[in-house]
């Protein structure tokens, strides 16, 4: 909060709350059901509150998917930066995290389809996940690293390459090595030759505790 | 056509113009107005064939972008292969197959929108333009030139990267070197030393003709 900003009236934290409900209603019917399945009124009816107040915080059901997705995507993020914060080699940093969201099709298929099919992917990975993957970035680099002729595009590259790979995985049109794979393709492109890449990327992967 | 199919008939032919039709109209009016501005009564119009007849062809409004898009990167996908043909090093092949795209995104945006923000573009892709890349990147890795730890993890991923890199150049979002970053990108990505990717990225772009 930005200092000087007033404390939360109570009506403020009862705004906050009801919102967190709507989110926290609309993760669990769009896991148990789908997200085309679910409509607002559902969301509304498992969050314990009136349909008109859905519209107090957000626009649609699009807008609704675009903050779960949002939530899960930080929190990934979270976990990732507490899982990494000791590694020395920026390198491993990114392999682990690569590996971290394609093993995640597999495992957690449902949240990875939200992720892969919506329009809104490319503007929620931007958002949520960009500030990690760009530190990342740019901590190889001034590492030396990584050499990439402009970080930018190696920044949409990646993540463009993370997102199609784990939809392959979804879709059952890739191989069981796609995780070690894609970390590699993705090192390579950072200018770790391909001897690096493939040692690095089979580096045993740290313990990943994502928060409730 | 397979072997020994009968010859169309009349009514076959009729059919076929009418799909054409609609094809023809909805491209029109995508790039005039954008595609959810876009009703199928103004399809059948501008088509000039009745309402109830869209229905003989598309399922729905979707069906028909999807179906203008397969249409539209089958065109650029011949193109392509036309222009690459002479092309002695498999590394230049794939270089300038992603310059191209990666420049439409400048010089066509409305095409390039109608690419990537769907929720077909992943499937219209692997279909449309799946099987020229599959064969560039499985010449390169026979002739030797390329060296990857899955042909099908490295499809996906340069796909991918392709998507997000168009993407962030209709936003704004990336350099002017766009084009050439990418291909550097994509081709160190298939093994070649950071020093090579850079030479085959910078040779200059043959001429592509699309067909109308």
């Amino acid at each position: 909060m930005a200092s000087g900003s007033p404390a939360p009236t109570r009506q403020d934290r009862r705004r906050e709350r009801t919102r967190a409900r709507l989110l926290g209603a609309a993760r669990t019917l769009f896991a148990r059901q789908g997200v085309e399945e679910t409509r607002i009124n559902e969301i509304t009816e498992e969050a314990d509150v009136g349909f008109g107040s859905f519209y107090n915080h957000f626009d649609s059901k699009e807008a609704i998917v675009e903050a779960v997705l949002a939530d899960s995507l930080g929190a990934q993020g979270a976990a990732l930066e507490r899982a990494t914060r000791e590694l020395e080699d920026p390198a491993e940093v990114v392999s682990v995290a690569h590996r971290h969201f394609v093993r995640l099709a597999r495992t957690d298929p449902d949240w990875a389809w939200l992720l892969v099919r919506l329009e809104v992917s490319h503007n929620v990975m931007v958002a949520a996940l960009g500030p990690h993957a760009q530190r990342d970035l740019e901590r190889g680099i001034s590492d030396g690293r990584f050499a990439v002729p402009n970080a930018r595009v190696a920044f949409f590259a990646t993540g463009g390459a993370l997102l199609f790979v784990m939809r392959a995985v979804l879709d059952g049109d890739a191989p069981a090595s796609a995780e070690r794979d894609h970390a590699e393709g993705v090192l390579r492109m950072l200018g770790l030759t391909a001897a690096d890449a493939a040692e690095v990327a089979r580096r045993p992967m740290p313990r990943i505790r994502v928060a409730a």
